[in-house]
């Protein structure tokens, strides 16, 4: 067998999401189907994680195993003639067969981008969270400090069905960039829980909107429960940004 | 009659142009739309010039009249709840009969994208012309030189119909940007004729394909003739950028 590394960059406005589904209409599907369209081989294509529905991904990592031998650059081309324009390869290399694209994982870096002003762009609507209520990003990155580091983050995911899962996480970085009317936020992470990056963001944006002071902030994170202080903020601003190994 | 200057930016992948047709499917019918679904008005929308099939504006400027006297800010704000999300009025400012949203402009800015990489990033893939071929900047930038100023650019329009109608314009810029994978042709002039900038990027792109030499322009340039050396390049890279008066 030949393991090969796959990084992927996609539009997830038509997608419900990485993750394979009885009903299609998932990335993770349509790379398969690219593959064996390519190659005549069915094959699973492993991710570096799951997106959710109207996520994007600026750089999603797979890998998956075929029997035949092909040139990298021949695989990168031949997927992107057959697969739709909102989801291109931008690279593939063969690795060994100890390479696991969820399993391997150091870092992920995820970027979650708000449009803080009265009109959105046409250009950057399907990539930003209109929030039209004036930000304060100034207390949002005050908030993001109590966040960084290894904690237990029960209370910013949603996902009651894995409880015996740990919920820590180290969270490397959140910081908060602004230009203009745009503000980012950019989360680094050794792994992230089940919407978490939105919950941090739903969260981050309650506290720029005077909605939630900052310093409520550690009390949720050691409560440890989700509660309905924490909204999931809406997909479409969000990108899996990079993946490293 | 109040007279109102609107500043509106479009998407322009879904629309068969600016300009009225009997079809409809333009982005000047989708304001008149939106005006008369908020003021019952019935109104002619004027704006600085037509933009073909699939371009898109950055910024687009037009006049409409009114018998109502309506804020600005309710005016922008009622528009873009009925607007589709691929048109927004960014802007509406009342002005004096005198302005005249066409025969008032001074300077236009059209910009140029082309992805000059193998892979387009699903997220540009609506606003860059593809080309696979390496360009040479240097060599368009130096085809670009021979163009500016004030000339007769009858080899770059594609209107056989308006023969009585001036081609003379003055190009005060014609400039060529490279960021990475991303070719930008910046053109700045008094006014352009039908398809020109699109004239222009074709027959750059080509001198930067290596198809045509540079030290051809200006031999083009003074046939003043309409042949096949110079392509119209896609309506999709093509953004109206600016307009001022």
């Amino acid at each position: 067998m030949n393991r090969y590394r796959i990084d992927i960059a996609y539009d997830g406005t038509s997608y419900v999401g990485w993750q394979a589904q009885p009903d299609g209409g998932t990335v993770q599907q349509e790379i398969e189907r690219a593959i064996h369209e390519m190659t005549a081989e069915r094959t699973r294509v492993h991710g570096s994680g799951r997106t959710d529905q109207g996520v994007h991904a600026r750089r999603q990592v797979a890998h998956f195993d075929l029997h035949k031998d092909v040139p990298c650059a021949s695989l990168t081309k031949g997927l992107n003639a057959v697969l739709p324009a909102d989801i291109r390869a931008s690279k593939t290399r063969k690795t060994d067969s100890s390479f696991h694209a969820r399993k391997g994982v150091r870092c992920k870096e995820y970027r979650y981008f708000i449009w803080n002003g009265d009109v959105v762009p046409p250009f950057r609507r399907k990539y930003v969270t209109h929030v039209r209520r004036k930000l304060n990003a100034e207390a949002m990155q005050e908030a993001a400090c109590v966040l960084v580091g290894r904690h237990d983050f029960g209370a910013f995911t949603a996902n009651p069905n894995r409880k015996v899962e740990s919920t820590v996480r180290t969270l490397v970085e959140l910081k908060i960039v602004q230009h203009g009317s745009e503000i980012m936020i950019r989360a680094r992470g050794d792994g992230f829980l089940y919407k978490m990056v939105r919950s941090l963001a739903g969260c981050l944006i309650r506290v720029g909107e005077g909605a939630l002071p900052a310093g409520k902030i550690g009390a949720i994170l050691a409560s440890r429960k989700r509660t309905a202080r924490v909204p999931t903020a809406p997909p479409q601003g969000l990108f899996l940004w990079n993946v490293t190994y």
